[in-house]
């Protein structure tokens, strides 16, 4: 990526990215019928400072399918809050046990656990009214809630970590599993999160079809320089601590293939993900340039 | 309540509540990409014997409205998963810490902690998907889908359980407090549920808001009977431990009222909640049966 439109769309991203937060802001002010302390562990959660990956696509996507990208400001928001949910979910004690998020306590750590079951039971709810609220046209409510809860479902997200706690000390070598396990926690709320911002801007199903395959390579590529930072990365600037998943015996990626080879298939998978951008290719600039970010981030 | 509408209503609730069981397993079937585990748990809580009070209240407001009942079966679902999730998720040990439900151990003490979250995110996710799907009309599914999020969450059904934890050992006397946790623990999703019935329907403002009344009225009303059969119900025919919140200093009708005042102030309640139907007064026979049958109920 060149040092220009690497500059440029680290400001792109930066812009939005404060937007994102005032309009989550917004959201999660509430009347006096939110207990205080539900209302702090909640912004506590969804605030924190973050890559916004999710929301950041559903802007992306929405613009690079020819409309204004605020429109998606609704659907980022709701893939947002469906996100520090899952976070705060996937903390808790009887889960990943977790004390440290995004460089500060967890949600249960910071508050309790009772708060934290709360809070992230809230967000889950709150995203379906913001995403119903939000979206302009009534034709196509439908079928972004129907997406978005399926994608946050039994069998996707939800399933996805229920296999990850079921599986974490599988026998080395089951790629299929760690894949189909990674698919569901992190690939179906990527794709979901473009394919929001494709139906807010009335895309046909081609174009759909193009974000949805952009979102599951980039969404394995994401996973796999996840695992490559939590070996190599540094604590501070990844905000927990790294070398975790191999202290647990997890599988990861590059347990599986070693460094080298977990390194090119990222690239690879980005190459992919740029390519199925073709139906909508004179506006995917700040889309690949995402893609390519993903390489080349160090936290 | 004489006998013979009493047996007709039971004959009515008896056939519907079949019905909305078939629809509940039918909802949760899932493909293979929802871990046996997690499917298991979640139709274990969900399909446990009830009094499916949430999805009567749908299909007779839908009724009432003049529908065939069976265009509300979609909310009946969404707004049974939604009472069966919040149940997984206050027996948890970090909430009120239960092990007896409906006659059968608890959801996590069946599966395990992590498996009770995760199952009771899986069905607060899937309620909108059904709600979505379900809907007859794209006009409406917004409407509804928003309704239902903010029954749902922080303001509402979230929040009534966080005060409720918060105040567990609150001053005696404050009625005020107590009546505002019930209203949005229980209450909300009770109005709710009749709400959607009507929107199914397609009922005009006036007859939604005399369903609300109704609902607030039979919410509280169900609260207190609740709160009497705590006192006073044997264990066996309640499913669970009775004399619990007695036992854990939890605030109650009877505690602040004393019993004869509890009773009567339920009996007055349901006849508000009956005189709210006069917008569909010829429709209204198994809302107001339901509502006398709150008042005489053993379990």
């Amino acid at each position: 990526m060149s040092q220009a439109s690497l500059q440029s769309f680290a400001e792109l991203s930066r812009r939005w990215r404060e937007e994102i937060d005032e309009a989550l802001k917004l959201h999660t002010r509430f009347d006096q019928s939110c207990p205080d302390r539900l209302r702090e562990a909640i912004r506590y959660s969804l605030l924190a400072p973050g890559k916004r990956l999710r929301p950041l696509l559903a802007l992306m996507a929405t613009e690079a399918c020819g409309s204004d990208y605020r429109r998606g400001m609704p659907a980022a928001c709701a893939v947002e809050m469906i996100h520090a949910y899952s976070l705060i979910h996937d903390d808790l004690p009887a889960m990943d046990d977790d004390d440290l998020r995004r460089g500060r306590p967890t949600c249960h750590r910071q508050f309790d656990e009772a708060t934290a079951i709360l809070a992230g039971d809230a967000l889950l709810a709150l995203s379906f009214e913001v995403l119903a609220k939000g979206f302009p046209k009534a034709e196509i409510v439908g079928r972004g809630v129907r997406e978005l809860a399926y994608a946050a479902g039994p069998c996707q997200l939800v399933g996805g970590q229920a296999d990850d706690l079921l599986h974490q000390h599988a026998a080395e070598g089951d790629v299929e599993l760690l894949q189909a396990i990674h698919r569901r926690k992190t690939g179906a709320m990527i794709t979901v999160s473009l394919r929001l911002g494709g139906i807010v801007a009335e895309a046909d199903e081609e174009t759909l079809q193009g974000l949805t395959t952009y979102g599951q390579c980039l969404g394995l590529a994401f996973q796999i320089t996840d695992d490559l930072l939590d070996v190599q990365g540094d604590q501070q600037s990844m905000g927990k601590r790294v070398g975790k998943d191999q202290d647990r015996g997890k599988m990861t990626y590059p347990g599986l293939w070693g460094i080298e080879q977990s390194r090119q298939k990222a690239e690879q998978l980005v190459e992919e993900a740029c390519e199925a951008l073709s139906p909508i290719e004179s506006r995917s600039t700040s889309l690949k340039s995402l893609a390519r970010y993903v390489l080349e981030r160090n936290h």
